[in-house]
């Protein structure tokens, strides 16, 4: 993977590739993936596939990552995860490839996730889910030049009840973030926070020591790109992931696709 | 999924099925398929598929439930997943299948894996991630013969980490045990809880109004049978999974599995 960036004698770390990658591109749009018949409005599998392709071909040269979403592949089985490897490798290698497969479980699991996302899939970095401990995260960070980002604030509506709870003080979050910083010893993790969360992004982004933020939830989920773009890359780099606003925009068209990530993009600029 | 359970004209629920059937067969056990060539020392992936098939062949008689755990296929991708079909399949419909997924996503998401999980793969029940809320949840309890596991308490060494945290006396597992109540309309929803941690097994038994529970963590990760079973099954059931001690006994042959599984049931029925 990014193979221009990385010096053989010293390996990168994923953070500061990914930090070198969106200040050459000046890009900080990630297309999410997340391509379903319902949205689709066709339950054609061929077509599920083709609109994948056409949706990465119609936003390379905006976007900086893609992050499938792993369920909507999951959904249709073996047949789902080989459009999901035909989807890694259509992507290819100019761009930050993201899992979003939120796994969670036991280290000895988690060994048998990280050699799926890393090694047969070929991803750069993970969405991990927090609750587990540190053990459940630790067999993801031991490449350097691979990452996770960990569920820190999600952007759903429910989010809060677990995640804000409160010890002597500190939400659960913080404690997720201050987990994070502890586990940062290569360099190679970020946290993910919800754009539908502002209050909690900058409480993040104050805590977070220059880690990447990965943040959802513009767009369909009614996130504002200004704030959260501004606040996610106060300290460190913030990537904005948008999935529905960009992969079915307009008549789902290739040039309404282009122009959709285009005006992302645009607007990102004009703001940092 | 158990036709012969299942009144037509009012469709029982997922803890009523689950609760029968273990009454008739008199067995607690469910076995966990976590295959991994490092287990059974060859890297050939046939030899794994066979050793899957082989290992339900040997434990039928014994076995109330089956858990393939999803990272050790999806390891493999696609290929990997053509498996998970083939070994669905070959546990048929008198056992309860389990999928061991323990995933965790906001609404939209968690409607993809729940149609992945419950109309592709056919699965009875699914291990979940409490981390998003209540919205992350509820789509897979929508038909009341299908179930979910939540993760209360976890058998691993850094569950405590994040699960014991603490809100006026309260921690987080016993939140999520409340929260699973709330959830309980159908009667579909149970909890894990490891046997590593069986003086939580037991505030979880106390508060958790008869859920079913699935408790992990005997066998090679150390937790206590009698313990875990006596507990488990104060009120409701409790269902014992074993993985490795079972799937890899002895000489790995059919009859050392055979062995193991038979051992482990009889142990059981001793204590209840």
């Amino acid at each position: 993977m990014f193979h221009k960036w990385v010096n053989y004698h010293s390996v990168k770390s994923f953070n500061s590739i990914i930090k070198s990658i969106i200040e050459k591109r000046k890009s900080w749009l990630c297309v999410g993936l997340d391509i379903s018949p319902e949205s689709l409005k066709s339950n054609n599998f061929q077509a599920l596939k083709e609109h994948t392709f056409k949706v990465i071909d119609a936003t390379k040269e905006y976007a900086v990552a893609y992050k499938p979403n792993f369920a909507f592949f999951e959904r249709w089985g073996s047949a789902g995860f080989a459009w999901l490897e035909e989807t890694v490798d259509f992507i290819g290698s100019k761009h930050i490839k993201i899992a979003d497969a939120k796994r969670g479980d036991i280290g000895n699991t988690a060994v048998q996730y990280s050699k799926s996302i890393f090694d047969h899939f070929n991803f750069d970095c993970v969405t991990i889910n927090p609750y587990l401990g540190r053990d459940s995260i630790k067999p993801f960070l031991e490449k350097t030049d691979k990452g996770v980002f960990l569920l820190a604030r999600t952007s759903n509506s429910s989010a809060e009840e677990i995640q804000n709870m409160k010890e002597n003080g500190m939400t659960l979050f913080e404690k997720v973030v201050h987990m994070a910083n502890d586990l940062n010893g290569k360099d190679n993790i970020g946290l993910v926070v919800g754009a539908t969360a502002p209050r909690e992004l900058q409480m993040i982004r104050d805590i977070s020591n220059g880690m990447p933020l990965l943040i959802p939830g513009v767009g369909a989920q009614g996130g504002d790109l200004l704030t959260s773009l501004k606040i996610g890359n106060q300290s460190g780099i913030g990537l904005i992931n948008i999935s529905r606003s960009i992969s079915f925009a307009g008549d789902m068209s290739s040039k309404s696709i282009q122009k959709a990530a285009s005006n992302y993009l645009m607007r990102m600029r004009e703001i940092l």
